[in-house]
């Protein structure tokens, strides 16, 4: 059913000697004819394309198996070389519809990763309207490095393609597929391939099936450790960012991990997307946690070549997910404008403890004004760190409570995620109220500037009918990250700048 | 109108002449140079892609480039063969978007037409995705057939792209790209060729912008009738229908053809489109018609590759708008189970004579139930025609006024149309109370069977809670349109069935 990457290099190379010969006008007889051979066959496919249509309804499949046999790109669709129109008798017109071109791919992987032993997760985009309107499809395939030709091949049973933000993708959607095997692959560690097999299936043009094969995954021999699929993950808590873009504040940046390194300890790690916003200054106050171990950081900003949800936020939360699966208990999906509140008289050990039964909890949000700060600060804004000013919380906005949470997941439990939950999780999922909260300083991380701009010592404040009321909770905190920071990283980050 | 021909064959028969020569072993020496070096140059646009990307920057484009000059359509966007993802410093990974295959076509045309000496239309569909979320666009050029390679290149000056079915495509939605140059092109008749340029500006892939470059129509020496865009046009009145498909009944066709050929008159013509619709029994009912001139049919049965809105149904009536927009006065666009009807004391000259100021009128639907019928006709029913025996109109669902419109217009004075009225229109449009309705006999066509199954003699009638009342005001047209189809084309059709 399918072909093979083997055999593709193979010609690939053989072509490649071939031709080098004829660049030198070296050739032999037999050279001769071999090459005579190839540009018939090649004439003869393009040939067809003239017969009458009837004697053709097999042609685009023909050479689309032709084709595909040379490349591990698909074909595109051959062009339309058919007249406009004929006129079959009088007063009847056959018309063709000629086409032309490219609008999209048929899949764009940006990982895939082991689920266990005989389980994969690919994660990847997909052309939206290909999913809507066809039954695009996808089939697994492993490919053992010592297979040889006359090998079985070894295809997924179970293959199920997941839309994490289905309906909110513009020319791509975010697809995972998860391909299950029927037995373990790869299983005595001697290397081999992951192939994802992506069937357009008529969408585009009922008439063509493309199929790309994509190079899913490479193992190298003896390169999987099988024990962390069973055995205790490495993190108690891990951080995944959604992508960062735009000119963000350093100094907001270096807050946000001072208090959240701190919160989470040594048993943590935390991983960043970098579609544009991690610029030199923020990698400034990144590199110190870098040093130490805490931030990995992934340079995203290729995806910006594809128009999806803002910034392809899906994608990357579903990479995440996949790839640091077995290497944490839990897993925290939120920005770097937002910070985790443990309540007084508990810990975040403490309460995540009491959530182990549950595989996805997710957190209520309290917004804060980007603007208003307290006049007790008045000369001593520009000291204090953006959540120990800003202190005013947005009372309106906190109604909207279902699109304003964050959540966190076992991830062995969890298929695909979204935003603000996943709903692709096996066991059970809880909303709590008061164990967990994070606070909101929307705005504040995008702009480079002193965000307090008004102030005021009241408790109460109503700004463009929005009512505020004071809300300093966070306060408390400053102190002790400060410390934890300087003790941590030293003084390396004390001229940061907004 | 047509293209193709020419060059084309000629350039065919070459090859051909070559292939039959390479097969037969029977070639010369200069022949095995010229294989040879055309294979070489093949294999060596196949190697760059396995170049080191760095080396590559420049490959997408220079492959473009390439391959245009060789083909009339674009290559797809290479495979990716950057690795999946390289450590850029420790902590810092560059992640890699690797881009697979084909989703959509950039565009598929089904004609092209002249609206005047310096003006085109071009009629085809798009990628509904590639329209939302880019800015694709267009540019027209009209290559002379006596241009030569140092010829200045002619442009269109401005290029409008209108979506007459916006937002109710599928995977594709109609576009059709009005072209303007600044000077009349093919003024004297010498010949040449339109050339529509068709960029997908970053659509799909922002780093990519690709062209395919689409022959849109030939005009021969002396083709064009430039004195069509000035005199009187052939036909008084034109009907343009929509897709036909699915079994029809070749009885109800019947009617329909006799009651609008005897009420347009013999300076009338009528376009079918064939999307399945015309099968034997529905060609065998036709065939009279279209020995007389009345009739032209469409073979348009390719449609169905591509998802579009109700088997593409807005392309086929941009294609027939600007086909005929010259060959008429006045231009309808409803379906073969409508009738138009003109109210007692008036007739169809005197209503559109005094319509000439108006380049659209629309005209209200009634409504008729597919199956309930007088029970005076009860022994008579199988003899009587659809809308002699189908007298019951709905009542409620003729309030759902402005879906259920059904209109014509001046052709010269429209640039793109719809189902239910033209959106794009020069001049004045007006809505029309009671010169001509039409009476919409919906579910009878496509039914091959006697209708009547309930029979009343009340003049009033409910079924699912649906008020029905008696209008037998087609009932009177009866005996006259069955004369007509007598008189005109004999007795060839009294056996048609159900």
């Amino acid at each position: 059913m399918m072909w093979t990457t083997g055999k593709k290099k193979d010609s690939r190379g053989d072509i490649n000697g071939r031709a080098r010969q004829g660049f030198l006008c070296n050739c032999s007889t037999n050279l001769k004819l071999l090459l005579t051979a190839l540009l018939v066959i090649c004439i003869l496919v393009n040939l067809l394309q003239y017969l009458h249509p009837r004697i053709l309804n097999f042609y685009p499949d023909y050479l689309h198996y032709c084709i595909s046999h040379a490349s591990s790109s698909p074909p595109p669709p051959p062009p339309s070389m058919l007249p406009a129109e004929i006129v079959v008798e009088p007063g009847i017109i056959r018309r063709a519809f000629r086409t032309y071109g490219w609008a999209a791919y048929n899949y764009i992987i940006i990982g895939a990763y082991r689920g266990g032993p005989s389980t994969f997760a690919v994660v990847g985009l997909s052309s939206k309207t290909l999913h809507l309107h066809s039954n695009a499809s996808y089939i697994c395939q492993w490919l053992p490095s010592n297979s040889t030709s006359s090998s079985t091949p070894i295809f997924s049973q179970d293959q199920a393609k997941i839309f994490p933000d289905w309906k909110l993708g513009l020319i791509y959607s975010v697809v995972v597929v998860n391909c299950t095997f029927s037995h373990p692959v790869n299983a005595d560690n001697s290397g081999g391939k992951l192939l994802l097999h992506a069937f357009t299936s008529g969408g585009g043009d009922l008439n063509l099936n493309l199929t790309d094969t994509i190079e899913a995954l490479e193992e190298l021999p003896g390169g999987v450790d099988f024990s962390v699929f069973t055995s205790e993950p490495k993190y108690e808590y891990f951080y995944c960012g959604s992508p960062l873009f735009g000119n963000l504040s350093p100094q907001r940046v270096r807050e946000w991990i001072a208090y959240h390194v701190r919160l989470f300890g040594t048993k943590s790690h935390f991983v960043l997307y970098d579609a544009g916003g991690v610029h030199p200054e923020v990698l400034e106050v990144l590199r110190p946690w870098m040093e130490l171990g805490y931030f990995t950081i992934h340079n995203i900003r290729g995806e910006e070549r594809f128009a999806g949800h803002y910034h392809n936020q899906f994608l990357v939360l579903n990479d995440c997910l996949h790839r640091y699966k077995f290497a944490t208990q839990w897993m925290f999906f939120f920005d770097v404008d937002e910070f985790i509140y443990v309540p007084p008289n508990s810990t975040l050990k403490s309460v995540l403890h009491s959530l182990l039964r549950y595989t996805q909890f997710t957190m209520e949000q309290l917004p804060m004004s980007d603007q208003i700060c307290s006049s007790n600060d008045l000369n001593a804004t520009y000291r204090k760190w953006g959540f120990e000013k800003l202190v005013y919380r947005d009372v309106k906005r906190q109604l909207r409570r279902t699109r304003d949470r964050k959540y966190a997941v076992q991830p062995r439990g969890v298929r695909a995620n979204g935003i603000h939950l996943s709903e692709h999780v096996n066991g059970k999922s809880t909303d709590l109220e008061d164990q967990l909260k994070y606070f909101h300083y929307h705005g504040t991380v995008a702009e480079r500037q002193e965000p307090c701009r008004i102030l005021t010592n009241s408790t109460e404040l109503t700004v463009k009918s929005n009512l505020y009321v004071l809300d300093d909770r966070m306060v408390k905190a400053g102190d002790a990250v400060k410390r934890f920071e300087r003790k941590t990283i030293g003084d390396r980050l004390l001229k940061t700048q907004q």
